[in-house]
């Protein structure tokens, strides 16, 4: 069987010119990074700016399992399929991270025959947006830094810098450090702390910008740290915004690739949806809305982290309305969630299946209380049995959900025509209600709290000390209106990542609340969630090489 | 007065396939970076090796100064003039760090009216060069400090890592830190340091490394650590080269932009001349003495060191033959030498030229060392006056050197005809009989006595204990072949910054040395040289802003 890289690199693309030309892009607003890659000009957005919008279909999937889900893939084999089926559409999606590429998870381009490519490059460094917002991150950090050896005119306490410097690679020992070490000439001493790019602040304020005016306001307001009165000292009062705008002058621009079958993808922007908002570029989604009939997007993770962020926090800010949702998963991966250990998931189990399908169920229950129609569709595997199916169909059926299998990875767009029908109809015969699960004028408590309960079904919120004078102080300074941004692990609706299926009887555990002032949300962070991954005893990037200029080993 | 940047941005350019056209390079061969900027493609490089070489010319100057030299304004100056005398003229120079540009030098692109531009693409992220090398230089690290947690099989000493983070910023608390605090899964406690990115030994090799294989074996000896035993840990014992490769396939491509006259310039690769070799790519100065009749390239700061390693490392590795050196002078800087304070160099001053003069004098001596014919430029300043002119002019033609004024800031090309036609006279009637300053056959102490006698005029080499022991195991690991790199500061020839003009009875301390096996050089650390820059009271970073998205404020 290929891999997903043999299948990349066999691909016959078409310059990046002629994918774009299919949504009506003319070669002026293309800025290309080599012939398979290019950004989108502000110009352009400018121009399509009153047309109306498309439909915006979201894909999410149930609880991530090592059985894998390919949410990525059926984004991808969807817009395929939907292009196939003579729609003008275009896909959404998010950068990848090079953590997770050297780290367990591998590069995230989709899969088999549903995938963008080039592959390496987007797994890569693509068009450098993660390398500008490393870069201006790391900027405000060493001017921050430079402030405090400088005379520290602001009075700065060191013990309350919030802002941490980022690495766009999962690196553990740099989760606590102490900087600054050495004699007068190297800096105030100090605790300090690195989150993986997709966490920092920065990534989630390039995504939720309307455009480079609402960037460089954003990022002005970034709080860096609190002075010896308890003050808040922001971006502006370093004068570091103008320089972290100019450095991130392209990174806000989208990029657009093309899947295997020369379908146009946007891919812009990348916070992972556990440790941030998980969700695609506004503007990217927005030019989507301008220039198609149908956005297929995506959010990361599970519906609890991925979709939850997607309706509560980037539809919200960006007043956006998804017409329908596409909800994944596998057969593989409900048998897992129903307790069947990996090694025996390719046999026909429909006690563990009926066991497992809880979680598909809560998934299917909150996406419905956004108001917006529900579409659940399985990635097809070759151990899936006829009987698994049916019993899955009907299940989602008894929900008022429509229902399709998948075969886009094998497939490609032709494997994803019933999913695309089905969508199809739904867009046509269900209205969408959508509205977000918590008002802005609850408190940021009862916004957590409204989540923990109707999202993840927890019985109680329990807070840390330090979280619940965290949450006074951010309401006193004024930021009670902001939505929240959970942090919280993937694999569970609770905080322990352990609790498959549907668990119940729970409490969510919070152990940091800040606010992220620039990007307009409070994080709060949930159990043993870390904003630096490590990396696993066997990293991906062991088996990473290039042969005869051909990268080889990614996956 | 316009500023740099906005005789940039008046500029109009030409698409980046006009210019390349110009000395033959079709569009094929040309990856784009928007319309101003390409890589050149392997394939090129494979195409012309056949070629017979073009004329190599080398410029540098004298020791740095707060006065200023403008040596890239000259290099730029003369690759315009030369195509003004109708030559086939390319211009090699190396890609600015983020860190001066945010800090106190500002950007590097040339001033005046000859720069190269896209300045602020250049200045900012060009075409990802170093972010790859930050990016492959940090999983290195991480794949390191990851192998001592998970078992740490090689048995590494964490007392003897060796390899250091790296990021392209001036960041001052990052020389000395501390890193894998918390607790058991956050890593095995130790010191670490960061070096800025252009003193990474991945920016050495790839400017060093002949292609992508060279690249792949020189990464994969690059020495991480030392174990418990005292054996060196390379990268390919971590299983790291292959991934580092991949990070770096598209970064090793020679970058093409133009001049503010269309001139077309190679801008690739960036060491400092101070902590590292500072000169660009080896692969861009080759394919450029294979596309046109005249290179002319340029190294990092004074001739002591960005001249010197241009001639004992690049060109001794690389097999490259220098025609002709210029030596760029400015009569401030000479007064500058000779005692002038900063504020009353725009007066007439013989007295003081004559007595700084001694610092081009020790240049021209030292320059002649190599074999190499000198031609002496000034870089015009509306203060000179006839009489400093003539002075340094007949001094420089008493030392047998060809001298030419260089008004190519305020005029362009047409403001270097002069130095062209002494350039080009040079290159017809003297012959270069190049050859290193030590062979390679000298021990490393005996090379770098070499270059502290010969080059810096120092009375004697003083180590400190811990290099002394340090010297001792690179040698008896077989490394003493290797050519050294001194790191050293700009501004004096001695270790000691404040020793202007031509200090004599003075010592150089050596603090420290090390392999860069990889690179195949080895370092010396003098005086109290830094790989870690820090920013000043009032960074340049304050000044720089993005207006109707235009950046202004970068230098």
């Amino acid at each position: 069987m290929k891999t997903d890289i043999q299948i990349a690199q066999e691909a016959e693309m078409l310059h990046i010119r002629e994918v774009a030309a299919k949504v009506g892009i003319e070669e002026e607003d293309l800025e290309f990074y080599g012939k398979y890659k290019a950004k989108l000009s502000d110009e352009l957005m400018e121009r399509v700016k009153d047309r109306p919008d498309g439909k915006l279909v979201l894909v999410t999937a149930i609880n991530p399992t090592p059985a894998g889900e390919g949410k990525t893939t059926i984004t991808v084999g969807l817009g395929e399929a939907m292009a196939k089926l003579g729609k003008k559409a275009l896909i959404a999606l998010r950068e990848p991270s090079l953590g997770p590429c050297f780290g367990i998870k591998g590069g995230a381009a989709g899969g088999g025959y549903a995938q963008v490519v080039p592959m390496e490059d987007l797994n890569l460094h693509f068009t450098g947006d993660f390398h500008a917002i490393t870069s201006a991150n790391n900027l405000l950090a060493a001017l921050l830094d430079n402030h405090i050896q400088q005379g520290n005119a602001l009075g700065i306490d060191p013990r309350q810098v919030v802002w941490k410097r980022c690495v766009d690679m999962n690196d553990r020992v740099l989760r606590n450090v102490v900087v600054g070490l050495g004699n007068k000439m190297d800096g105030m001493v100090r605790e300090d702390h690195f989150v993986i790019t997709v966490a920092s602040e920065i990534m989630a304020i390039l995504c939720l910008a309307d455009d480079l005016e609402d960037l460089k306001k954003r990022l002005g307001r970034i709080i860096v740290a609190y002075t010896f009165s308890g003050e808040p000292v922001t971006a502006d009062q370093l004068h570091a915004t103008g320089a972290m705008t100019a450095l991130l002058k392209d990174a806000i621009k989208p990029n657009i690739i093309q899947t295997l079958e020369h379908t146009p993808a946007l891919v812009h922007g990348g916070p992972f949806a556990n440790i941030a908002h998980g969700c695609n570029s506004v503007r990217a989604t927005k030019m989507a809305l301008k220039l198609s009939d149908i956005t297929i997007t995506e959010a990361g993770f599970g519906a609890d982290l991925g979709a939850e962020k997607f309706m509560d926090i980037k539809c919200r800010m960006a007043g956006l309305k998804p017409d329908a949702v596409v909800l994944v998963a596998t057969v593989r991966a409900l048998k897992y969630n129903g307790g069947v250990p990996k090694d025996e998931l390719n046999k026909e189990n429909l006690d563990a299946l009926a066991k497992g399908i809880v979680n598909l169920e809560k998934h299917i229950e909150n996406l419905q209380k956004f108001g917006v129609p529900v579409v659940v569709t399985l990635n097809s595997f070759v151990s899936d049995t006829e009987a698994e199916y049916e019993f899955i169909r009907k299940f989602c059926e008894d929900r008022g959900c429509e229902f399709a299998l998948a075969e886009v990875w094998g497939k490609g767009g032709d494997g994803g025509k019933e999913l695309a029908e089905k969508v199809l109809q739904t867009l046509e015969t269900k209205e969408s209600h959508y509205h977000p699960i918590y008002s802005d004028e609850l408190s940021i408590a009862e916004k957590i709290e409204t989540i923990c309960k109707e999202i993840y079904g927890a019985k109680s919120v329990v807070y840390e000390p330090a979280a619940k004078k965290q949450l006074a102080r951010i309401e006193s300074m004024g930021f009670g209106k902001f939505p929240v941004c959970m942090a919280k692990n993937q694999y569970s609706l609770s905080d322990d990542a352990k609790l498959l299926g549907r668990p119940e009887n729970f409490d969510i555990h919070i152990r940091e609340v800040y606010v992220n002032a620039g990007a307009g949300f409070v994080v709060a962070l949930t159990g043993a969630i870390m904003t630096m991954p490590g990396l696993p005893k066997v990293p991906a990037a062991n088996g990473i090489d290039v042969e005869d200029g051909k990268i080889t080993g990614l996956f």
